[in-house]
């Protein structure tokens, strides 16, 4: 028997549409992005087939259009560029190694339930690297678009007319279809459902068109200069065999741009699964979507397939398409092999610059430059890490881009809890609220001193706390006691109970008295098994009113004790 | 005229007599650490004098006592084994170069306002580095103390039996004197005060006796074996010029060496400092410590000595001594001067065993290992840290433990982040008070569900929140708002606000409404900044007391607004 969650539905007469019309535009994707990864088509086409069955089965998206994506061909491109030449192997074998480790990389991450370091692509980074990826890929796609020829004499590079012709035509054809299409095609009669089908099946017309017009030009011997697609060589469709013949120190060597593919993947993935999923009331499960893209890359291995994950573009269309069930998947992989099967011998004939006229299209949307302002109105710290990652794509490469955006991303986290906001809080006159004495007017008692402090106390302000709390204190010698209100505190390590206990220390040594407030359940927990009550010269106080209460009874008569209730 | 934190006021009988006694355990100490470094005895000479001054003019305790340290010696000790011979210079060079460049990077985070990098060394990371060194040093002391020596042919080392005996003499001096000197002196008639004194000077008679008792064999021929301290050659002190001669790859190469010892140096001062200044009601400023310790080293560079820090032991004996201003540095140094001055070509009469004794005395108090067990009690994963860079201190050395400690502690501030605390909470019956339902019998509205999550809103944890908080919102079928309790949100990240943003926008599309209480001052202010009332579909209350008063008056009604107060 089926387990219920392999259980994906039947099929309904909306995802049969949604999977027709998503094929339409995977068709020149799939080329185009095995291109730009430096991989022969058969790459781009193996891993449009197989692996969309096996998401289907295991995943847990409806939208989530998994295959060949741009940001992940450009990071297999670098691989392959390095690691190929110096292992002596083929792109094909640097790209079926890359999906295997993949897969299992995202096996071992839900074996060992590590789903939660996806977390480690903080947003700016994601965003930064993503606009830097698109950046990157549609400026080198400027070369094929036009047919670009750089001469060893010549400073700037020649263009190549017809070339330059194929690329510009299909740009506007693919930006005018996404522009004005839908509009156009109501405005000359059609309904609205059937104008937006229309124009999703741009790029497929675009395809056949194109390919029309080469063999054409061909026919009449005048299309010599233009680069083509190229023969997808089914014969060639490598596998295990491949795999079994890398050098075990390309293994080794592969591995980090393994591990940065499979983390972008799989972060980028569930973004876009949350994303849309959110909007039709489905709950996303990141295990399962680690799973469903572990099993969807090692099928790309054993079918001679790409690494692979979700499609920012092609999942937006499903979603637009009212796709219900990962039936869609199903049925995408079926047109596709439908229009390859058709058409093999023809689509070797597609214009490079129409694969990157469709580049360009799919990837420029992606370079969101507004959030970065948006960011930097918000948090102008992180909006340079964004913009750093972003820059540091085209300049230093994906790995050292992304590598670099984590490591800030991580030391903006160390520097945030390094140097905590705290505040002297008082008493709103009438209330039992007790705030900031900065932002609003409130009473204080003379001899106490109430800080909250708005951080875990942990190592990295263990040495601040002290060294402010005394500052604090040397200022105000008439205080007798320093109440410390630890509703922000949310955790504190050991460094941070020496920083507390040395605290408790000094202050007895000066005839002051150190007590708590509002300490949370488990901090208190903790505090209690570690011995609280032996070093505390003063008293847990459960609310911060309870604590003015006892002090204002208190009056201003120094160093008397009471019990902790 | 002199700046007024130069002065460091008028000396003190009790700062001469301090400076006497701990000068007695100084020698000993400068010659052993110097040995322990790799380095000729001079090198812990010249770190005892002019360092001393620069450290009394410009640091801000007055009971630190800086100078040559045992651990520092251990990670000299490895940076000149393997920098030395790689780059054809001798061990004083490479000692020197150090002094250099930690005082420059000293000097760098003092004008870098870098205090707060000392952060880095969490107290579990530190605790563990000492034990470790203290543990590695006192190992690899017994072969001194005992005189072993390794033959080929053999399996085990042969002792030598006037080492031994030397050896095992001063140790069990050294230990005796510290365990019952002051209680049996004052036994046989001596005033605590006197005794006291007496005991302290235990460390100079031993010299002093085993000295003659040197001589006294030497003259009789019978002390060939014994190893011995060596000349202290005066003429051979090295400074600038040495420098000068020195590769420019060492340099570079030094650098890792140099801000580690930098680090640990400037932590464990600055610890000693504070945790005694704090029992004598002195604060102690970090970035006054930093210059203090910058410009000693950089004397010490300057006039031939090893790298200095600040000493647990000799510190400990400072305060305990009664020192009152920083001119005990002075005296220190004086009285040192005096003794080298005296007796020069005696020391290098000095048996190693004796000065091995001398080192084992001083690190094995520091090999705290039941602080290990207090702080597996506290937090298990810390424990397990501290005990990990103890261990790996002597099999990998002390670069690659500290480096593996302090990614250990960001990991683990990673992982306390990345899964916060969390709980529902209601009202305590009769109160204004809100607390966990696991842990209290509270009241709690059918059509609400109340989250307060304990930490503040970061990437590490932006994907966990959308999925915890689904998942409860799945559980809990009949719920119309949520409300997110934000007295522990201390801070919301980018990639915290845009989970927030999508978990509201998720809600809405779901029919619930997403409100917010008891926003911190700071995080209300960049929150509203950030548009906050354009994507919440709920409210912003105050307190969490008038979220309850105003969804309690709503009824179970679904979808009604408020405006925000």
């Amino acid at each position: 028997m089926m387990p219920a969650w392999l259980d994906i539905g039947r099929p309904k007469l909306d995802d049969l549409m949604a999977g027709l019309l998503v094929s339409a535009l995977l068709l020149p994707q799939s080329l185009a992005y095995a291109l730009l990864a430096g991989l022969p088509p058969l790459a781009g086409v193996m891993a449009s087939l197989l692996p969309l069955l096996a998401y289907a089965l295991i995943g847990s998206s409806t939208t989530l259009a998994v295959g060949p994506v741009a940001v992940l061909a450009l990071m297999i491109g670098e691989a392959v560029t390095t690691l190929g030449p110096a292992f002596g192997v083929t792109p094909m074998t640097v790209a079926l190694l890359l999906s295997t480790e993949i897969a299992l990389l995202l096996l071992g991450a839900v074996l060992l339930r590590l789903d939660a370091l996806g977390a480690l692509l903080s947003a700016p980074v994601m965003q930064g690297f993503v606009s830097g990826s698109a950046l990157a890929i549609a400026g080198g796609q400027v070369g094929p678009l036009l047919g670009l020829q750089w001469a060893p004499e010549r400073l700037w590079p020649r263009a190549d007319a017809l070339t330059t012709g194929f690329g510009l035509v299909a740009l506007a054809l693919l930006v005018a279809a996404r522009q004005w299409g839908v509009r156009g095609l109501q405005g000359i009669g059609l309904g609205p459902v059937r104008a937006q089908r229309l124009a999703r099946m741009v790029p497929l017309l675009l395809v056949v068109l194109t390919i029309g017009a080469v063999a054409w030009l061909q026919a009449r011997g005048q299309a010599a200069d233009l680069a083509l697609a190229g023969r997808i060589a089914f014969g060639d469709v490598a596998g295990p065999a491949a795999l079994a013949s890398a050098p075990l120190g390309l293994w080794r060597a592969a591995l980090p741009a393994a591990l940065m593919i499979a983390l972008v993947g799989y972060v980028s993935s569930l973004g876009v699964a949350q994303g849309l999923g959110a909007r039709r009331n489905e709950r996303v499960q990141p295990r399962r979507e680690l799973l469903g893209l572990a099993a969807a890359n090692g099928v790309a291995a054993l079918s001679g397939g790409m690494p692979i994950a979700g499609s920012f573009s092609r999942s937006g269309l499903v979603a637009e398409a009212g796709a219900r069930t990962r039936w869609t998947g199903v049925f995408m992989a079926l047109a596709f092999a439908l229009w390859v099967g058709l058409g093999a011998q023809w689509l070797a004939l597609l214009p490079q610059a129409v694969l990157a006229a469709t580049i360009i299209v799919a990837v420029l949307p992606m370079a969101k430059l507004g959030g970065l302002r948006r960011a930097w109105r918000y948090s102008r710290s992180e909006a340079a890490l964004m913009a750093g990652v972003t820059v540091a794509v085209p300049l230093l490469g994906v790995e050292m881009a992304l590598g670099l955006g984590v490591l800030g991303a991580v030391a903006l986290l160390l520097q945030q809890t390094a140097r905590p906001h705290w505040a002297e809080v008082g008493r709103l006159p009438g209330t039992e609220l007790f705030r900031n004495t900065k932002r609003f007017t409130v009473e204080r008692l003379p001899a106490v001193l109430t800080i909250r402090v708005d951080e875990g106390l942990r190592f990295t302000n263990a040495l601040w706390i002290r060294d402010v709390l005394g500052a604090e204190l040397a200022a105000r010698p008439e205080v007798r006691h320093l109440v410390l209100m630890m509703s922000g505190v949310n955790d504190i390590d050991l460094s941070g109970l020496e920083a507390l206990t040395q605290l408790a220390r000094d202050l007895r040594a000066q005839g002051l008295q150190l007590h708590l407030s509002e300490l949370k359940g488990p901090v208190a927990d903790r505090l209690s098994a570690a011995g609280l009550h032996d070093w505390l010269p003063g008293v847990v106080f459960r609310t911060q009113a309870e604590a003015w209460a006892a002090l204002q009874a208190e009056g201003k008569e120094p160093g008397s004790h009471w019990v902790s209730p």
